[in-house]
């Protein structure tokens, strides 16, 4: 009789995007047309968590509709942490409890959804077959908002984020360019990104040869120099009227220091948390007396499925596949990839890239991305960026609103006799 | 031979919306239709402030297909302004110039597509027949995000932003459900609507009987009480994991200042003007301690037109057409509304209001249409909105951006030789 399959345990890690759960649906229906070689897979709730608490969902117990409907929900469906292993010297326990935990559910596979921490976390994971002789294929599919991971030319979840951007800012700019005769007449949006600029740079696709937008980006790559900046802004509304900022919540004074971390105080003196948005905005109203709008798109932009790019869909669904057929072909220590073939028109494939050259790298925008004066996209960014926001891929409607599916969450009964506490 | 048809002078006036383009749409093909009675229509460029300076967009000079393009694209194509006649005893300079640029070019009608203030415009407009004796047929069309005018169902541009609004809660819910386990407890979305709680009542739609969501709203109708607030997030974060907070820009605490006037300083004593998304959030952090984040909708949420509800779009251009017809009908003082007839399946028609019923009166949320405890919406208050959210109506794409349409503006040439300053 032949050995009863491994079962497959995934996760979601990290901040959640609106084409994660494509990727789950990739690998779902992939593992679900090879049960030769894959049992069953079992997600962990709340990401790595579930794997240590023993609390495993069966998405064997949802529907074949219900899978499918992951492909257009944004979020985490089985629910997502910020979590990131310690090493095995610093954290033994951790990883024995992990191992007690697959071993009790016959699990032999390791898919982990997510960024550059989480990259790192699967590396490990895929060091316990050597380390502590536990047979474990451990792959990574790469999601990130943040588009910062290297060696795959795009990351999931940035492309719809990107569309989202680029989007809202023309649409916001159109508003602009109507009220700045007798109003306001500078719109700020703030976006995500901490460290690179890349969903700053999506702004810059509001403009184009047909819609001649005044846009001033500002990059966390850039120091940020409020001189320059002033002059730019009066600039452009000296020109067309009005100007629409897109600014990263990660832009820096020469100091180092985050822009939005100014030192605010309400009337009682209690420190307040404020964005970038405002102190940009307020700046502009001080030195210039432009009346101004500012937007913070903060989790809408990531959770924006309804607007999701098509062919970012399409990649994370096909980066969760490629997960599957890889740990099927007995790879381990591996993380799918998008491989552009051509820009025009746009072609992809699937790559592959070991952990090791991907874990805790982060990749910025390329300096001939940004213009020379800092506030804007290049041609070259812009022949990157617009294949990654094309295509649409409206999820189905119901009296109005977005249908998606939240997952019955079966859990698989516990087999393990000791608790575990998340230190 | 017959008289030559009277030209019409249309403007937009006030925030513009996704869907005021569809009203002129419809106004401007309409008016095509009936060359015999309407020549042709001069767009105001910059709403009233065009009519005063003598800046009139000939619309005649646009394609049949821009014009079409109008339908999907948000914003005012036109040029928009906050401006509102004063009396006509207060500035007759003012009454005087209009009837003089409005004689040069033969106008006999005036469409003025705003809100409240101005349906009081175009009302003493309409009175310039009698008090001035000049020949002028008036009729507003409405237009409001804040959807606060009587006498019609509903305000073209309010259905889009619900829906907006309703699908971004519904988004930011699922994506913070995802990350509450170890992150992010609390979202806050700060929405418009100063004085009426319409639009943050659409942030209840997000939640149905397929989607059990924790919402609380914050109404600027009901007084804004911190005990009972932070006793309901703890509640909702208890049972839940976590929770979304949609809040009106106009809450007020019982002394009746606004809540996003906190006295702000930034570290050099500077006042910061913020939002009442970041106090919210603040006061949840500073009493129970939980994770936030929060996002401002600000002009995006007015200008989405790529999420615009189709039933919306349809109300606005209808209400453009009927315009024309009113006037061909020989009507003045009046502006067509929505009448509701059906709730299920919904049905409506055009009606009708004289402007006295409507300049300067604001339709609040009933109370019955907000719980008891204040928090949420009733199905009452459902039964009302949902329709107005209901459908799609996808603008064209192209490379992946919604394909919006700038028009000519090709200007009439002046004919009068004094200029007029605005005051």
């Amino acid at each position: 009789m032949p050995n009863k399959p491994k079962n497959a345990f995934y996760a979601q890690s990290g901040g959640v995007t609106a084409v994660i759960n494509a990727s789950a649906a990739g690998l779902i229906e992939t593992a679900r047309l090879h049960k030769d070689k894959i049992g069953k897979v079992y997600a962990g709730n709340n990401g790595i968590i579930g794997a240590l608490t023993e609390e495993l969902i069966d998405t064997s117990k949802e529907s074949i509709r219900d899978i499918r409907r992951l492909r257009h929900t944004p979020s985490g469906a089985f629910g997502s942490c910020r979590y990131k292993l310690k090493s095995l010297e610093q954290n033994q326990r951790e990883y024995e409890r992990l191992i007690s935990v697959f071993s009790a559910h016959n699990i032999g596979y390791f898919f982990y959804n997510g960024g550059g921490d989480s990259a790192d976390t699967c590396l490990k994971i895929s060091q316990l077959s050597k380390e502590m002789k536990f047979p474990i294929q451990a792959i990574h599919v790469p999601k990130t908002v943040d588009n910062d991971l290297p060696v795959t030319d795009n990351c999931p979840g940035f492309g719809s984020v990107a569309k989202y951007i680029a989007i809202s800012t023309r649409e916001a700019s159109f508003d602009v360019a109507s009220m700045c005769k007798t109003s306001t007449k500078v719109f700020v949006l703030e976006v995500m990104g901490r460290h690179a600029g890349w969903i700053a740079a999506a702004g810059g696709l509001a403009a184009d040869e047909n819609n001649d937008l005044p846009i001033i980006i500002l990059f966390p790559e850039i120091t940020f120099n409020k001189t320059k900046f002033l002059a730019e802004v009066k600039r452009k509304v000296k020109q067309y009227g009005y100007v629409s900022i897109v600014v990263s919540e990660g832009v820096r004074d020469r100091s180092g220091r985050f822009l939005a971390d100014q030192g605010l105080v309400d009337a009682f003196g209690h420190a307040q948390l404020g964005g970038v948005a405002p102190v940009i905005a307020n700046m502009v109203k001080q030195k210039l007396g432009y009346k101004f709008h500012w937007g913070v798109a903060d989790y809408m932009q990531r959770a924006a499925r309804h607007i999701a790019s098509r062919n970012d869909v399409e990649q994370a669904y096909a980066l969760g596949k490629a997960a599957v057929e890889m740990a099927i072909a007995g790879k381990n220590s591996v993380m799918p990839t998008i491989k552009r073939t051509s820009n025009n028109p746009y072609k992809w494939e699937i790559g592959s890239a070991n952990l090791n050259r991907v874990a805790n790298v982060e990749k910025m925008m390329p300096r001939s991305f940004i213009t020379k004066d800092g506030f804007g996209i290049t041609k070259r960014c812009r022949t990157y960026l617009e294949p990654l926001i094309s295509g649409e891929d409206y999820p189905p409607y119901k009296n109005g609103m977005p249908d998606y599916v939240t997952l019955k969450k079966q859990m698989v009964p516990k087999k393990l006799k000791q608790e575990f506490k998340i230190s």
